[in-house]
């Protein structure tokens, strides 16, 4: 064993901690050799809202406020190292009580997930590959040393609050709306001092989210200052990790003082392009004429740990890959803010777009670096024809207009 | 104005938004042209524990669980971006309620800082530089992106904690103890998305804290893993915000598995030595012959906002250029493992410290450098010579046998 494996070694470690994740028996903990309860969605208990007690309001008047409407209930587990996780519950939506000692408060022991679930119209509910959420949210939560769990138990009990919860707030009178739901585990140890926390609670809320897709004349986007970074190599930018959004909002802030919508984040002297904001990047350019003058849908890639493993990201690549063969070519490569300005100079630059789970794909049309702008051509409708071909493509599959093993239905509580 | 400087404009744009640090007067926040309250310890309300209620453990006791015991009292205060800062509360300690999407639960827009207090030999009671503290919590609430305040006033607060709960909980009869004081703001507005907060809580609270600072043998550490670094230039090492610290457990409970108490936190591919944990770290050294081989104690320069510009990391480096000048030169520069491993061999480590408020100077016996093991003398009683009297110095000056103007007296309520 290296000494320089020290991070991969303590991963490894956690990883062969949770047996669930080969026999679904138990999970998440062992405590020397006992296995603790591992996270199960089938011991999930649940007390009721009054459901008269409150009226379902419309999409833009819920996100007119300066607070989340969230539905009826909650999801929340605790976890303790010495007994394992408790039974999960699903209860009324309310307030937290975190002692101010609490380690999520200080150290930043926090991870989340983003997904929504669509109210079809063919009346189904759908989520969309939240399978890929729960599994991500164990890497962010290992990562950061909360604890481990089975992930199919996340995904059902996402089920679970949607199967209760979505009737009333995603009615089939609305079909085309959708809810937006946050899984999240943070550290509860009313413990001072930098150590691993005790004590977690993970929770689900289900709520409206703002639809951030089709910003008036597209995205614009502001490269980072040279004095501030995301993510770095060795870092833990491809988790999702509290720390990796709040020391970013200064940089945004200032960029959105000046007229920009988000941060183009580069990454190193090379300014390779890694994410939009907390979103993955793309770029449709056709490729020099000695290297074919081919159409190309670019990405930055996974390997160096620098950029999220994106949903979205992943989805728009493996339906680009399949539905677009012949015609666009995909390519997960590093590449840099030179390319990109370069190909816009020689005219090669075709479309761009940012995507994620709150920003969906969403058409990109300038991008500031240093003292130069680059104009992206929008098309009709405010988006070039393959970013809304691809973004079609998710829309049919997310609202069951194109029944696809990606769109998990919820077996709704009537 | 250059792109480039985003980020420094936006901090500049912030501190100019601080009217109280130029006139005391209001401070924190305009909301255009209006100026809203700022941070006023003088509007403190002060509602009463039953002092009866709770007796005060003695400090072995007090440290043994999984929680940490706070004394009686609290103190709060609440910002709005729409109306500033709430009147502080000093009030009964107890749990904090947050809405499940509060932001600092996922964006880690929180900071915090750390010191303590002491009751003194001479039977007072102070503090160690809190005006230190107070600026750096500023500084660190501005790089999050949380609200600013007048720093004076957190130190007035502080010092209002200290004088209600300070003669029970650091009784006279216990000379020489202490308790530990942990300021901390977070995001409190409970809406999701990537933003900044449009409330937070500042609050202050004040425990018992297990001595760290003589580990049996020394503190024994280990370089990072090569896959991991804790900072980096463009990042946010300097400021004391939670995103620092969940991130690095990660290594350090790896390290702590193989025996060793810290990680040693090297920088680039040149391995400067930057932090020993969360503290700051010294090497005391001898020069080479053609160098003069004069002592020499170095640490990492605060310049390229690496490592956190630490109270007692800065009274080390005051008190050794004043009390051992002719003795010892006392340098803050890039310096990196390898020189540590070269000294080592040559015969010119003398001796070696981590330096922080919670570790304060703990004599470092060891460090582990891939495969090469370096150990460093301890001397007398476990601590090199001037180790210790550095140590006593700072020592002399927290609990009073020498008055000095950075040992504030708190004035208590008796």
């Amino acid at each position: 064993m290296a000494a320089e494996d020290l991070t991969s070694t303590a991963m490894d470690h956690k990883i062969a901690e949770q047996p669930a994740l080969a026999n679904g028996k138990t999970n998440g903990h062992t405590n020397g050799t006992t296995a603790l309860p591992g996270l199960d969605a089938s011991k999930l208990t649940i007390t009721r809202a009054d459901p008269t007690a409150r009226a379902v309001p419309d999409q833009a008047t819920a996100c007119s406020g300066l607070e989340t409407i969230c539905t009826d209930h909650m999801i929340t587990a605790t976890w303790k190292h010495s007994t394992g996780w408790s039974a999960p519950e699903l209860k009324p939506y309310g307030p937290l009580s975190l002692m101010p000692t609490a380690s999520v408060l200080h150290y930043a022991t926090e991870c989340f997930e983003g997904l929504k679930a669509y109210r079809g119209h063919d009346g189904s509910l759908r989520l969309f590959r939240p399978n890929l959420n729960a599994k991500r949210m164990l890497m962010s939560s290992l990562r950061i040393s909360l604890p481990g769990f089975d992930p199919t138990q996340v995904e059902k009990l996402i089920l679970a609050l949607m199967a209760v919860d979505g009737p009333k707030w995603l009615p089939r009178s609305r079909p085309g709306s959708y809810l937006y739901l946050r899984p999240a585990v943070i550290g509860t140890q009313p413990q001072l001092g930098v150590q691993t926390t005790k004590e977690a609670l993970l929770f689900i809320t289900a709520s409206f989210m703002p639809l951030m897709d089709s910003p008036q004349g597209g995205l614009k986007l502001h490269t980072n200052p040279e004095d501030m970074i995301r993510a770095w190599v060795g870092g833990f930018g491809y988790a999702k990790v509290g720390a990796n959004y709040g020391p970013s909002l200064l940089a945004t802030n200032e960029a959105r003082a000046r007229g920009f919508g988000q941060i183009l984040w580069l990454y190193g002297p090379e300014g390779y392009c890694t994410e939009a904001g907390a979103s993955n990047f793309f770029v449709l350019w056709r490729t020099k004429e000695e290297e074919g003058g081919k159409l190309q849908l670019v990405t930055a890639p996974l390997d160096d740990k620098l950029i999220l493993d994106g949903v979205t990201r992943r989805s728009v690549v493996e339906l680009a890959r399949e539905r677009l063969a012949g015609e666009v070519e995909v390519v997960e490569r590093k590449y840099t803010i030179d390319e990109v300005v370069e190909a816009d100079r020689e005219g090669r630059l075709v479309e761009s777009f940012a995507a994620g789970t709150a920003y969906f794909i969403c058409p990109v049309s300038q991008i500031r670096h240093r003292d130069h702008d680059i104009h992206i051509p929008m098309g009709k409708g405010e988006s070039g024809q393959y970013t809304a071909r691809i973004k079609g493509w998710m829309t049919d599959i997310m609202y069951g207009n194109e029944q696809h093993p990606w769109g998990v239905v919820v077996d709704e509580q009537q």
